[in-house]
């Protein structure tokens, strides 16, 4: 059975702060990309959400942003790429401590909001986040926008890369992500985000803004845990991909 | 010839500012407690302080410390052993990456300010700086005051104590450190405090300050690097015992 | 008619992080405790806030805490009295200068969680409090736990106090709050909620653990508004003070 | 006798940092610009500069700057015009409370770093700014680079502008400054630096890089209190504007 990785951005709470349906969307997923104290999560959350993910058979990543805790990671910070490779590689050590002590090793990097979508265009941020994956373990998975610098700067340092889609996201003609900005960025329908991320982890790509068709390799769908019925949203995902014949399993782990 | 561990907080430093004078100490301790960005450190700090230290062929431990930047970690917070945990697991396996890239592996670890003070009497939070430790990593040294409770939980745990000295504190007839609050707590005479660690260091013990005698095994020296000519009395420090013919190398280290 | 004032803290939210039902509860309270930025609260969200206040006619006081955001204010730290005048000062005006902005003037303080508690039983502590308030503007109310150290504080410094019940807590023979750690510390049923703070408000005290009567004087009652269903036993409060004959009023603002 | 404003920022220490020379420097600045708790600065080291200034007669301005403690405010943060103003008012609130509590009133506005340049480029931040500072204190003047979008937004808000110069950077022929990445950006000789300020302050302008006249009208002129023997070059500037016979005084406090 073909398989495809659902992925979701987990343990973002904070201290008494709640955030996300964490342990309903556990149940979902395949891949967790855990948050590490900077953007969101403290070191209590982070050993709860390791557990949980434990618990659901799901694989944990760490998912490092910029140390801007008001602005949840989502405001661009002008940093040099040494300043990037020292944070994630501080982020992504903190996290496996925990997750070590929970039995439980990573199994892959997504960076989070700006400092995934800087290291998207900027080649040498880039770089940084993948000197840092390096350094800490050549074995992890690095989550990339397709065709994006960091798919670039990840392949280059030699590591493993999965390719990232979203189903809930409108694509440009050039394969990238419509932005938010822009009306119909998101697709709010239930069956049709299911019906996208079929075709997709298919490998029948996407249909553009433009109704011209996109070709999309994806290894990863993203899906969001911070929205109201995010939860019952990546339960249908993965009924429907599971209806359709797919297996939902983390990226890497497919057989042949 | 036998030796003594000489080991003094280093990387305290954080993004502009700097405190202590690191370039100059690390040429005369054996083991540096290297901040993890609680206290004090930030990843930039923490990447610059373990290249010193592997340069000076200094080993590098971790020095945990409360979330508190604005007061250096010295101010007692009122938290749970397993707050405690989750926050040592966190510093230590951000410092490890970190040191990891630079080719460095960590060697002890060593409680900051009021998490040490309050970990040497309380049992519990004690205990929960032992199982962080020993679920990062179990060969890992603790450095613990002696006849504290952080002594006793790592024991408990399996762990390598080393037993910490203070060469430029006054003791009282028990064994404890004499309060900073009062006056003849910090011995500033350097020749004073060079006979004390020397004395220390060969299993002398220390005067208290009633003029009894305290018996006080120690495998390790703390000296002091943010005070005003700190270095220089490091380097005294270093000289004397040296002189008196103690190397001066990590704790358990100590060849037979 | 006679008057009592229902007091909640309001607007703790941080950046992505929603906390409180703060829209719904500000329908039925007469004054607002804004946080500051140091335990919870961010600048859009105290704006936001004291805009919300301002249409519901609630009276906005300053809520100062701890600078302890993943702890939320509730962990005790060991600070000085002009740490803590100088926090309270700083969290004050940062408040003062935005709800000014909106039109709106602060007209009392109440310090959050472990300053809260550590004031009460602490004078040095308290008047640090006392200070900043009078400092700042001294026709501004401190809200005191009754017989507290805070109460002798701000009376001392020739403040308005304002003594506070707490219709949801189990009260000891001696007037102090039944500590939290304790069964039956918290009382649930909201009939029994709204009956004590109806007795309370009318001056006929409180029934305390062992059955004994307690003499209580109270000017403003505390709800919460962070636990599920807060808003709706706030509503219920409301409601039965009102059906009681009692008015809901900013503390203070009673006419004879 | 004419007279010319030295400004230099202040109170960027935090906690057990100590950054820059403030108690030789405020000898001879007449205005201060005190770090508010974002960028630098904290509510105990806010204080201590404002009685610093207060004793030397040194008029005191807020320098509110990013929420970046660890990059001292200096990176460029994607932030909104909203949240530019919320978090300059509740900087220059915090610091207003803690000043009234010494006796001092805020005189001038002048934003920190990557804020300043920021707000220098772009209209709708800069209008953030001067909403803030008009919100607070209609009569606090604010600092601006000459023929910035910060003056015009100043302007247009109403505000009394106090265009600043800087006697230790090169200027470009168009009357901006060079970038500090192209060599000779900062002119490192005290008696240039000197030279350069009495002109400027006399209204004679600079000359720029290409050797061109620039006319360049100031109010104050900037001087840095955090390099290596800045106290001394302050010294110099305000000894060699007094041989000169200019004044130093505070930007618009001249007589008529």
């Amino acid at each position: 059975m073909p398989t495809i990785d659902l992925n979701c951005d987990m343990g973002e709470s904070f201290g008494a702060y709640t955030i996300g349906a964490d342990v309903e969307v556990m149940r979902s997923i395949s891949s967790a990309n855990v948050a590490c104290g900077y953007h969101g999560g403290d070191p209590a959350v982070m050993r709860r959400t390791v557990r949980l993910a434990r618990e659901a058979g799901v694989s944990v990543g760490a998912h490092p942003g910029f140390p801007d805790l008001v602005g949840f990671g989502r405001r661009e910070m002008r940093v040099t790429p040494q300043e990037v490779e020292d944070m994630v590689l501080y982020q992504v050590g903190a996290l496996a401590a925990i997750a070590a002590a929970e039995g439980v090793r990573l199994r892959h990097v997504k960076a989070h909001g700006a400092l995934y979508n800087m290291a998207a265009r900027d080649r040498a941020l880039a770089d940084g986040i993948a000197r840092a994956v390096r350094a800490f373990d050549p074995s992890l998975m690095l989550f990339v926008l397709p065709a994006s610098e960091l798919q670039r700067a990840g392949e280059a340092a030699g590591l493993h890369v999965a390719l990232e889609g979203f189903a809930d996201r409108a694509y440009e003609p050039d394969g990238s992500l419509t932005p938010r900005s822009r009306s119909g960025a998101v697709i709010h329908d239930p069956a049709e985000v299911v019906a996208r991320a079929v075709r997709m982890a298919k490998g029948g790509g996407v249909t553009a803004t433009d109704g011209s068709h996109v070709a999309l390799r994806v290894h990863t769908i993203c899906t969001h845990g911070d929205t109201p019925g995010a939860h019952e949203l990546t339960r249908l995902l993965r009924a429907g991909l599971e209806r359709d014949g797919m297996g939902v399993a983390p990226a890497g782990s497919a057989a042949p």
